[in-house]
């Protein structure tokens, strides 16, 4: 009973809640942003954690970018089984079962890690020594997120050294998101602020180079910052992912990319005038930054999300009709969360389906 | 490369996140609930939503419960497969593809849908004939939630009699949920509450009965109301789920059950004294409900989730020793979106994996 409709379906056609990928959009997106680095000192190294769909992998790739950024091992299983060669898992790998996985990846395509710990680099180089494979390791720096990293300064070059003299690890650089100005909203304060946290990393690459340690990859950026920090020396390569979607919360900052992902609602209750139900709720799309958009319907505002529902209210209900069964579109307000629900997502070009796509690494979370 | 720890491994060693099911605590909660139930006119049919999963669903249906609650069809047909024989749709289905995806299941198992719209009454009784099935059909009625339903009155009894007279379909009672009322904090008002707004439905239910459309289910109740619903006529069953595993929001108000479901996680970094960072963010534990709580660790709260990391703080980082690569339990704000976001539940008893339940119904959202 597995529901898989055909190419040639109109969207409206489609059951409901379905995650709906407008082709065009999608494309116009990432060749955009294609674009951009065309010409830049700087790479892009597009994090999947958006879409974690190796169909978008492989498009970003033969758009030009040079590889994929992960969040975790079991992601960057999903994407290196997918033929992908290039993977930079932007994050801190720990514990014996991750790191055995991580070098079984090592085997298959170009890894690259983050460290802050010399515990963590030890562990990372006794597995990859046994197993005879190399990794490249990127030192996390916090430039201000206060979430993972070390502070630029000496211990900088203590753990570069350190993992230059290790076996099986290479010193690859420096990883440094500045994740807490990506959605500053002023686009003169976000370009100010990112330019000042990055800065200190300019002195931090300087003094590896001096001990003979160079950064060969120096690694950040978002779709809030792609044009500042893909700008900012020491820069090398930019993390971006949501460009290829969007969302409500970037479309607010980046009026540059389209919406290319919608989610497909059907009105399941019609209670009151004002009052529009939808089959849509928690476990279908997220609301950590706000509520979603509904767009086909003027004058639509979701109020409110349960699990299954998702309860709309229209300030004009004598200028419009919606009745039960018809269908409307809502955009998200985090497309990586919301993505991450669903199975699958409907491929559409000028509202009929075309393919549908597995979200492969959906639920990758280990 | 799938990962598949094998019974006997100390939950210590599994890799995270994890969702730990502690199988003794679980157990106790089923039994609890269906003592609860067992001298009463009311039954038990509890929400599977919460769990998604068919090893729980028969693990209450053995307690004694008389079938199971579902929010979709995509999730009803997982229960179906695994041979469950009776199932309420607690919600409206709309639209012909899932309209013609329940008249498959009620060929599998006795099925209850709701209703709020004669148009839907319609739909669902031409599917119904043409596939020469019996639909149990509930109306929904609106009792404070503001969301699905209509109000108290002579309406219900204009639907019951187009449902009893439409070919395919059985007028079956009243759906109405006090999903406004599960989580408000003083138990008194709760009750008063409760009963308050429960209290119309009595009316109705004696004006269906002089018309010769009794109402044979009258459906409510979460684990919030189950002691007050659950003993409050006219209500008949009772659609807990939460229960089962219970979280820190109904931990709050139901203190008879137990915590018995955790995320494990690690730790991956220990940027300051105080700054824990471990690899579970809103991609493994929800947070509409506030933010999930640590165990273990004394004086540990978390502080933020993205989407793959949790900042813990510690009050007193020198009373105690968290390194990298440590493990520590989290108690989810909200069991249900939660469970949601995993494939599966590794069964621990006395901290030892005993099995692993497939979360089969995850992502069925349509």
């Amino acid at each position: 009973m597995s529901y898989e409709p055909k190419p040639g379906t109109p969207v409206q056609e489609l059951d409901t809640p379905a995650l709906i990928l407008d082709l065009d959009k999608f494309q116009r997106n990432v060749d955009k942003m294609a674009r951009f680095f065309a010409n830049k000192p700087t790479v892009l190294r597009p994090h999947s954690k958006t879409h974690k769909c190796p169909q978008i992998a492989q498009r970003q790739l033969a758009a030009g970018a040079v590889g994929i950024t992960c969040a975790k091992v079991s992601e960057a299983s999903v994407m290196a089984q997918a033929g992908i060669r290039s993977i930079l898992i932007a994050n801190e790998i720990v514990g014996p079962a991750k790191i055995e996985r991580l070098t079984e990846l090592a085997r298959q395509a170009t890894m690259y890690v983050a460290v802050d710990d010399p515990n963590n680099i030890r562990a990372l180089s006794v597995a990859c020594h046994n197993k005879g494979v190399q990794l490249g390791v990127l030192i996390e720096v916090d430039i201000g997120m206060k979430r993972c990293g070390v502070q630029a300064g000496p211990v900088v070059i203590d753990l570069a050294r350190q993992i230059a003299d290790a076996p099986g690890l290479t010193f690859s650089g420096i990883l440094a998101y500045e994740g807490h100005l990506v959605m500053v909203q002023d686009p003169e304060e976000r370009a100010r602020r990112v330019r000042h946290d990055i800065q200190p990393l300019n002195d931090v690459v300087e003094s590896l180079e001096k001990h003979g340690l160079p950064a060969k990859i120096v690694s950040g950026g978002g779709t809030g910052t792609y044009d500042i920090s893909g700008t900012c020396p020491p820069m090398t390569e930019i993390e971006a992912g949501s460009y290829v979607f969007m969302d409500t919360t970037y479309l607010k900052i980046r009026p540059e990319f389209e919406s290319s992902l919608t989610l497909l609602v059907t009105v399941i209750s019609r209670p009151t005038p004002e009052r529009v139900i939808v089959d849509a709720g928690m476990k279908s799309i997220t609301h950590e930054f706000g509520l979603p958009q509904p767009v086909d319907v003027p004058g639509a505002a979701l109020r409110s999300l349960s699990e299954e529902h998702g309860k709309i209210e229209l300030a004009d209900p004598a200028a419009i009709s919606v009745p039960a069964g018809s269908k409307m579109r809502v955009i998200p307000s985090h497309c990586c969360t919301t993505v991450n629900l669903h199975d699958k997502m409907y491929v559409c070009q000028q509202d009929v389906l075309v393919d549908i796509w597995p979200i492969a690494a959906r639920g990758c979370v280990q």
